[in-house]
């Protein structure tokens, strides 16, 4: 690429950055985990059958759009499907699964460390995958076996061990030199063996050696147990991401009831908020950092939960029930305030799915589209048009007027 | 880029590739060649001035959009924009003139071969060009002219010969290390003389000296004709392009009367299957492979055929027609049926055009736009929004269930 002068922008990240000022304008993003569904029985979707006076009195004051959180088709996982909503190309910030199970639950992860994910599954004497889940463990059971695997020494590294639900657990190697280019030993089918953990890259020898080791302590350690092996993949080290005050001169925090998320936030730099577990715990830290912060992060798991567990009714309360708390927010006078998922949910497929996600946005400088609810089929009408959801974050930069102007 | 692990992902087509699933999930692309124009007299576009019942009833059930083939403002050939359509970034694989000829005349190619599409043209006694087509030669004649330039040796290489249509022809220069990287001959005006077939790569160079004994021996066999010269271009191989069935699983069949239809088709993986010569034949041929594929690309030519002789009433009149057999092929019941087009046509510009085009897409698990006609205008209201073709095969891949979740 022709380049006019050595630090010219190479991309809208680049330029939103060398755009980017401080100022004491402040972004709020609502982020509805699972937003978006298809029409359940009477034709309607979640977001239609929802009674959301306050979000259709917003809609008709804001910008709508629908975006793809990461290309159009694709149903993401909540890493990359957040990452694009903060402003990072999920293309070029790719975060090991390894490393996503370990935010999930929390794990005190350090910048050499080297995050797996891993289940306990059940092999016959000869070593044949019987069971890749060892028929989904219960979560205590699992959690006593991640017990016994503690006792695993190493040389020259830690492996620490914590249980995540039913036969999931995370390994994490700690120590000198650790890489994490080392092949899932998962073969995803029964009737053959589990796979070794090889070395992709000379420089992973080590890891690979230890990850060998791990594998066959625990299978002595586990003998003759209900699950009695276990498989590791996603071997990641934590992604060395700008933050977004870095990256656009913002105090960001995040408010977040569930740990992946709040390890998602850390990511990119946020602060952490206490979230109790309540919108209204999560509304009241709103009020107490205010005056602290710039950028909000709020995000309400209900949505997706539901959605996933089919319980179309239980959808349509939770948006009803962020419906009631939105004046709480609006009341706050943010200079914008967005509205979205991070993908849909559709309780008809009980499940994410890859479907457009709707998208609101509110500042004193928008030209209301006049859409007067707020809905998949609403959103199509506005003047965001569809869009892709790295770019909520500029569009928000610009709403708020911490851009200044590009070139002469 | 950074890559967190050795075969993350890089684009959309690498991510698709690493979601996609084999099911019994089937598509179908009904492609209408030349789909979307621009008003005529009476202010309608064809699309609006065709009585399309079937077509408005399956709008009001599906997902609506406008697509840019290429990219805006760019006016495709057939090459370019079907492979787009199939899901290639038609940047990054391109097909050369020669080789699109040759599939236009279902040549049967070979790895090695370097094909060039190729002129009769018409010189003076000094060799400066007078007619660059030698008059648009008629079809019959330039097959005669054709069938002598068969006699031309070459030393350790063949030279097939094939008409096409009024002065163009086909020659497929068949060897071993040939190289396609060779100059253009045409000059693209009169008053000079045909270039020499410059080697552009070292490697080329036998190629060029090929092409240059070829026109030397043209030349003479042709001496006093009406046509005494040749020009040579879009010297191209046969491109390596991975398969439908490689990247996505899909056991893909075309269905497609015209022979560059079934060549682009071929080139991308797909089975051919016996098109006949009416849609009724195509419908037949759908019907009787229903179970053995999971992917049609019916091929419909007369809106672009009539859009390009300008005839308004024949193309509105090859729209109904496609209108009376669509319930036929909403009968089968496909997961996914996209009915679209490659390019516009517009018959008031008489040939494509850079014109949106409008792209419809009907599953069960769309959220249908309620937009009831199905039209360049009404296309511009539906949640797809305005998105490049290349883009509809992931959607199709979705819209069936064929993509697993991205990430965790």
């Amino acid at each position: 690429m022709w380049r006019p002068w050595d630090n010219a922008p190479m991309n809208r990240r680049e330029l939103l950055a060398e755009l980017a000022q401080d100022t004491p304008s402040k972004i709020v993003f609502l982020v509805m985990d699972g937003l978006g569904g298809i029409p359940g029985p009477d034709g309607k979707t979640e977001m239609e059958a929802a009674h959301t006076h306050n979000l259709d009195e917003l809609a008709a004051r804001s910008i709508l759009g629908l975006t793809d959180p990461i290309s159009p088709g694709i149903t993401p996982g909540s890493g990359p499907s957040h990452l694009a909503l903060f402003g990072y190309d999920p293309f070029e910030f790719q975060v090991g699964r390894g490393i996503l199970e370990a935010l999930g639950i929390d794990f005190p992860l350090q910048p050499s460390d080297v995050a797996v994910r891993a289940n306990f599954c059940l092999v016959d004497e000869k070593g044949i995958l019987l069971d890749r889940r060892a028929g989904r463990l219960e979560t205590a059971q699992a959690a006593r076996l991640c017990h016994m695997l503690r006792d695993i020494k190493l040389v020259g590294a830690e492996a620490l061990v914590e249980p995540v639900k039913e036969h999931r657990f995370v390994v994490v190697f700690r120590g000198e030199g650790l890489a994490p280019d080392v092949a899932d030993t998962d073969p995803q089918r029964t009737g053959v063996s589990p796979l070794d953990p090889k070395a992709l890259k000379p420089e992973a020898q080590r890891t690979a050696l230890l990850a060998r080791d791990f594998i066959r302590q625990a299978s002595a350690l586990l003998e003759g147990r209900a699950a009695n092996m276990v498989m590791l993949r996603g071997f990641s080290t934590y992604p060395s991401i700008p933050s977004l005050s870095q990256l656009y001169k913002l105090r960001p925090a995040a408010i977040a009831v569930y740990p992946m998320y709040r390890g998602l936030a850390r990511l990119v730099g946020m602060d952490i908020l206490p979230a109790g577990g309540s919108l209204e715990d999560q509304l009241r830290t709103l009020r107490a950092n205010w005056g602290k912060y710039d950028f909000f992060y709020l995000h309400v798991k209900d949505l997706d939960r539901t959605g996933e567990d089919g319980d179309f009714h239980g959808k349509v309360g939770a948006i009803e029930e962020v419906d009631r708390y939105l004046p709480a927010i609006d009341e706050l006078g943010p200079d914008v305030l967005v509205v979205t998922g991070d993908h849909a949910t559709p309780a008809v497929l009980k499940g994410h799915s890859w479907h457009p996600v709707p998208f609101l946005l509110r500042s004193p400088w928008c030209v209301p589209d006049g859409v007067t609810s707020f809905s998949e089929r609403a959103c199509r009408l506005g003047s965001l048009g569809r869009f892709p959801a790295v770019d909520a974050m500029g569009l928000a930069l610009a709403y708020a007027q911490k851009l200044i102007k590009y070139g002469a």
